[in-house]
């Protein structure tokens, strides 16, 4: 059945996710502020500034106005970046029906505060944040719109509300899953930065495939131990918004994190690679973040803490890279190996 | 403490595993049937078949005589193929002191009785599978025998004999995990190849890197699923062996798994590549094992099921990708989902 659904902010990713409704036959409207970018839309069918060369349905309906976006949509998509993502809520919660179903695709925290996005969109919608959906996953926008098989997670505490924002998206080439963990899935979809920034460091030092497996896989089990300490679902960080998500982030050399990081590993220092990138690392940001959240919630975090150093405190990549080696030997799953260590040595 | 060590045998992850054990002033023995290449690697100390252009300390001595290479040592490291394990295995009996500790480092089921190494091994030496040590994990043999920063993994059962292979191999660029779960790590280090393969058809079809990623994380979770049926810990394969292993395979065009997939995935036969790569492709067999392996322990692996019609049955790579996109809407991670549905509901 078509619907009417709000699309905000036309980016690569919400004008993607546009594309994948429209396939589905439903009426989307694309809210952005650039006047311009809204009159390309609706007369060539493009967007050439994020998405060169790639026609969009005519079901996609590009607007200014937010009250004409959101006025009878049933469900509204927000994909706004997360410095923005309050300021876009506020201005939504103006027009929006209560009843209309709120899903969001945005990675990272919001600069200070470090408030997930579902907590964001919930303080300023005045509603509870268990509604809210969060959409997420391994999934390059430039292959979305041409409809390669791509697999996404909608999480939400509330099982409706997942479901539908299941039945909103899923067709034959993009496949969505529901996950009731948003916690996990928000934290997977921030946290893999840092990672894929410490993969750039790793490759800008030369050190090979060998160390970036180690230092995802390694990354991927500190990460899982914070949000499991946080009340995030281990196996949240096995699924598609976590390895998955982390898999593509990292080999692909798109990334501007996984840029950032090799730079770094070449012998450029922050500032320059900041200056140079003429825009915010998230991995930077983030790393600050989950070094300050692994104090807090007391969890080992050696990666994080190396890449800290780094980023902070002028320590060189290649002296981090040998302090990770260097620890002391540890086993594996240090959860595991706590209960059965005992069972080991009963042998 | 300077040990002795046997290795056998010196394919290319063999002699770089003896390296390794040589950098930590081990002598280490390295046996070879072939007495030209043995005659080689004590001359040149070189092993130019099989890792050309590399140094080898010279504290490595091959030999073709079994039972010079095992007398007196206090560790056995078999690095033999898993189709000559058990003849290997059973020769090794003759001349091995029952207290030295064995490790192997290979990864497969044996041929037709589906058996995992440790299993193989202990039949042959008469010994408590318990005691053998597997060692795994994402190791390109080029990178360890550069001393490119590694880790890996060895698990077994006894917690004494995993810290003493730990003690064996750890440096300062080699850094060692320990896990009790041997069944885990060997299952992963087998059933990886399977997603290897379809990651090469997917890639063979030109997918891009979403269906990639959605592949190698929808692959691990079904392993898993098996290995947790079959006795292992899931975690396992969140860890080096697993998720480690498994991306350096996918993401390594060197892999003959990938090879094989991708040139099915471009239109050849099964038969036409076995031809052309000459040698058996790991991935095939041990996906006819884990078809098999998922109907005895009842498990859904839907990504295996697809691959075997593909390799088996003569069913085109995209009808199977067609089919894998096509399922009725699922839940991300089924056991959590099924005892947590019913939490959603009652909100």
């Amino acid at each position: 059945m078509s619907k009417k659904v709000a699309v905000l902010v036309a980016g690569s990713w919400g004008t993607a996710l546009a594309s994948v409704l429209a396939d589905n036959e439903h009426e989307v409207m694309l809210w952005s502020r650039n006047a311009q970018q809204v009159a390309q839309m609706n007369e060539d069918h493009r967007n050439e500034k994020y998405l060169p060369g790639v026609d969009l349905s005519p079901r996609i309906h590009a607007t200014t106005s937010m009250e004409d976006a959101v006025r009878g949509a049933c469900a509204i998509l927000i994909v706004a970046p997360s410095s923005a993502m309050r300021e876009v809520t506020r201005e939504l919660k103006l027009y929006r029906d209560p009843a209309s179903l709120v899903i969001h695709a945005t990675k990272g925290f919001e600069t200070e505060s470090l408030k997930r996005m579902s907590i964001v969109i919930a303080e300023e919608l005045d509603c509870d944040a268990s509604q809210i959906v969060a959409l997420s996953g391994p999934s390059h926008a430039e292959e979305v719109v041409r409809r390669c098989p791509t697999t996404v997670v909608v999480a939400s505490a509330d099982l409706a509300a997942a479901e539908e924002a299941q039945d909103l998206f899923i067709n034959s080439f993009f496949r969505v899953y529901t996950n009731p963990d948003v916690l996990g899935v928000e934290l997977s979809g921030a946290l893999k930065n840092i990672i894929a920034l410490g993969a750039g460091l790793s490759d800008g030092l030369g050190y090979g495939d060998n160390a970036k497996a180690a230092l995802l896989t390694r990354g991927l089990a500190e990460i899982a131990r914070l949000g499991l300490e946080m009340g995030a679902n281990p196996m949240t960080f096995a699924g598609l918004a976590g390895v998955g998500d982390l898999v593509v982030t990292c080999t692909s050399q798109h990334s501007r994190n996984w840029r950032a990081g090799s730079m770094i590993g070449k012998g450029q220092t922050v500032e320059t690679v900041l200056q140079e990138m003429g825009m915010v690392v998230e991995g930077i940001r983030t790393t600050k973040a989950a070094y300050a959240l692994a104090r807090e919630y007391n969890v080992v975090m050696p990666i994080t803490d190396q890449l800290y150093q780094v980023l902070f405190e002028n320590k060189a990549g290649k002296q981090a890279v040998e302090a990770l080696m260097g620890r002391v030997r540890t086993h594996e799953i240090e959860e595991i190996a706590q209960t059965q260590k005992e069972d080991w040595l009963r042998n």
